[in-house]
């Protein structure tokens, strides 16, 4: 039994649909959210420059005594080493292992697609790590930068003409490529679900990987001794780096009926 | 006679197109840019942190011994009091008196459009600028949040259908309410002036706020004498914020012909 929160962090606000899991899987845990609004997006952002952010976002949910750090970014989670995340005094997961694995086990025809930011795609995580548990796989991946902007902007009602015709520029090869299965590679991505399903076609498995590590993280909680052994009233403390305004807009967008919880601004780079 | 650089600044790389005109206009002159590409965009983040971020860039650029400062970005335009830019210890110009003053000189229905970034709109900087100029101008004023994506993801070619389709849902409204003159009051927008021209029509003049500041800041270093009396030979020192990676990709959408110079990383929040 634990009693301390798990943290959860992000370049923006896309991890809100990891924590959206979360207080649905584990409704009596504290959660404490960084949302990285002041620096958001990292995805377009070199690799160094994305790992200094990441290991301050990491220090900083370590400074608010989390038994569990879970990175709901996939640009950070395709970066961040395993040597240095094994580093660390509490466990770390990312959303890559999870979504990997439910991709490789629910994919009949072996042909898989993966979208992210330039960086996630460029870092090869995804493709690496399918690799690994399907040897004889066929990966497409591709990058969407668009996405996150489009999902920022509000541009995600059903049918919106903008989305549906960056989609089609973006994913018409991956659809051409006959894969059964799909990782939506970004926490911002399952805002668009319904949009890309119905672009590539109900066949497609589409895998949201916030959901994935969420699970994955709910199911090792008590095998690790960590549940805080209530099964309701978790809290969720927000943090973030932009001024709090701009969090109130996004987070019903993301989060539905689990929205709500104290939101307040930090100076990430002091930590 | 002053032998020091000029310093110009912006979020990224938009105020690369104020460096373009400057150099077309003081080819001796020797400019620093720095380009905060570790955190752009500022547009969409709210006005404390802008204001952090500005100070911060600004003190790098004093920290490089330039003579005049230029802040070559909508946003930062539209936000850094003038109270405080009295304060500094060198000349500061933005952008918005500049292109203001060429937008009332052109006008002759005194009616006028702006866009730009979210954070620009909402400050109203270019709305009181107008009606200190023209006290009877009507001023249509919309925020354009995507197109700063669009361009720095290269949805720039003439005719892009993405593109097309956003201009037409923000533009709509500028177009109809008859204005004779629109400030693209963002460094970005200059790249998309085709096609916003198209669409509003070519009886609209279009002002660009960097070449206007350029212009105004050229006309005034001689009677500053600030000049430093070269006519041609000038340098450009380009300082980043992210890896130098990004800033090659884009260096020549923005700069043209006049691409070159060294590129340096610092650590911004730092200064």
């Amino acid at each position: 039994m634990d009693k301390r929160p798990i943290g959860v962090f992000d370049s923006g606000l896309g991890g809100l649909t990891a924590v959206r899991q979360l207080r649905r899987l584990l409704p009596g845990e504290d959660i404490v959210y960084f949302g990285d609004t002041g620096r958001v997006p990292y995805g377009s952002r070199g690799r160094s420059t994305i790992l200094q952010y990441a290991r301050q976002d990491i220090r900083f949910l370590l400074s608010r005594d989390v038994k569990f750090i879970m990175a709901a970014c996939g640009t950070v989670s395709s970066t961040y080493p395993d040597e240095e995340a094994a580093q660390l005094p509490v466990p770390y997961a990312g959303v890559v292992d999870a979504a990997a694995r439910a991709a490789a086990k629910v994919t009949k025809n072996r042909r898989l697609g993966v979208i992210g930011t330039a960086a996630t795609i460029r870092s090869g995580s995804y493709v690496a790590r399918l690799h690994k548990l399907l040897p004889d796989a066929e990966i497409i991946a591709r990058a969407c930068p668009l996405f996150v902007p489009l999902v920022e902007n509000g541009f995600v009602d059903d049918g919106n003409r903008v989305t549906k015709l960056v989609i089609e520029q973006y994913l018409t090869e991956v659809r051409d490529a006959g894969v059964d299965t799909l990782i939506l590679g970004c926490t911002h991505y399952p805002l668009l679900k319904k949009m890309i399903g119905d672009f590539v076609g109900e066949e497609v498995r589409l895998i949201d990987p916030g959901k994935e590590a969420a699970i994955a993280l709910a199911s090792r909680l008590t095998p690790m001794g960590l549940e805080n052994g209530r099964t309701q009233g978790g809290t969720v403390h927000y943090y973030v780096s932009d001024t709090p305004d701009t969090f109130a807009e996004l987070e019903t967008l993301f989060l539905g009926q689990y929205a709500g919880g104290p939101v307040q601004q930090i100076a990430i780079e002091n930590c």
